[in-house]
């Protein structure tokens, strides 16, 4: 833990009075992610399971199609850079990703990476199905694993469960990162996610809901809300969205036959 | 209002029981924007005053430097595009913003934009002094005014104040975008930001940090946590900054000496 948080000494302003404090912050480092000595992004993240994150991340991209793609994974946390070496993705892959990026340095695109990148995606995802129970259970795991946001305040988690099994936790300072972190690691351990249910604090925007429809995860769950477009989505790439899983209660906004009593 | 959210009719998961229930989604729509025919980027946000947002991404990226260089902003609601005409960029402004998004086919850069980034700002951003109270009332009017948020659960918020006088408040999916599109009012209409005090509901990370205070914002201040980077940064660049102010508590990172009583 001493390694992703900070210590610092800080004003404390409380009904009219200063106080001194010392207060614990998340660590916040810039990650560069070297594909085959290509520099290919730099991401600002907590420096935990960098290797996961940066092989989920280009997994999610499409750089990585399969884990046999990825000869070595090399991490220097002090650097703050992962490399990895395999096979050479196709140039499609690149150009979608660009694409998000497009300046005019780099040539022209249509405007639309998410539409045009999810037309290759299979549906329906998963015919997975899980008990509402077992959602909301899950959801409570989540907040009671979140250590890191109850010291810092500053994170995201996610959780990925398989009924009531946990699979695997993590927190991030980006709730991409915490999901990249999760897809990597079951992406390099042969995990399969088409019968696993990943649940996040996070909001579901568009970018989320597509990234993990790509890897195969077809009931996602977030303790806050979806935007409109990663509803759309949802409901395009056969994924079951479920938000404000908190308590008791949740919203099913797409394929809810796969939510079972 | 109508136009930037959207009914669904959803599943209701509570206390073991089902129940239909209409539910209201905040827009997320792709943004494209365009600066002298070239494609800039493409973000993901809430389709309200996509204009000022252009402008505030192109001027806290640095495209541009005063309200002097644009000579006409044209914004497209339904096909989400807008373009801005204007002075050139240097081409310094162009490969900072690249080295960001750095890919093998555009070039190589150092890896760490934020802090080549930071060291063009001048030091200390302002001499504006602020009543801890002020801030407070602040942090509370933010709140108050998060319509879309009470509303969709899926909206950052940011409200800038000049004293007690609120100057404006915006709302948007995304945390930088809700900034944005205050940095790019007040940019169009010659409204100066030292004097000012950002609020933000979102987390301060690197880059809210950097953008804003690259505007000369020196007062920032959430209603949620900060990373470590932003604080050394804070630090570094002259900036009072400001964490999980929310009823009558704050805790203040750096310069605490603006913050009078």
């Amino acid at each position: 833990m001493e390694n992703i948080v900070m210590k610092k000494e800080i004003k404390k302003y409380k009904f009219g009075d200063w106080e001194e404090k010392e207060d614990i912050l998340i660590l916040e480092t810039p990650l560069t992610i070297f594909f085959n000595d290509d520099e290919i992004v730099t991401l600002l993240c907590t420096p935990m399971y960098i290797e996961d994150l940066s092989v989920g991340f280009l997994a999610a991209e499409g750089f990585l199609k399969t884990p046999e793609d990825i000869d070595a994974v090399t991490g220097d946390y002090d650097k703050g850079i992962v490399w990895i070496n395999g096979k050479t993705p196709p140039i499609s892959s690149r150009k979608t990703f660009l694409k998000r990026f497009l300046t005019s340095g780099c040539g022209k695109g249509t405007t639309f990476y998410n539409f045009a990148d999810t037309r290759i995606l299979s549906v329906p995802v998963t015919n997975n199905l899980i008990k509402a129970e077992t959602i909301l259970e899950g959801a409570k795991k989540l907040q009671m694993h979140s250590s890191l946001f109850k010291e810092t305040g500053g994170t995201h988690g996610a959780l990925l469960i398989q009924d009531r099994n946990e699979i695997c936790f993590r927190e991030d300072i980006g709730r991409h990162n915490a999901v990249d972190k999760i897809l990597g690691k079951c992406f390099r351990e042969r995990i399969s996610l088409s019968d696993k249910c990943l649940i996040t604090t996070g909001r579901i925007s568009s970018e989320i809901l597509t990234k993990t429809a790509k890897m195969d995860i077809g009931i996602l769950v977030s303790r806050s809300a979806p935007t409109s477009l990663a509803v759309e989505l949802a409901e395009e790439l056969g994924v079951t969205l479920v938000g404000f899983a908190r308590g008791e209660r949740m919203n099913v906004y797409t394929y809810p036959e796969r939510i079972i009593k």
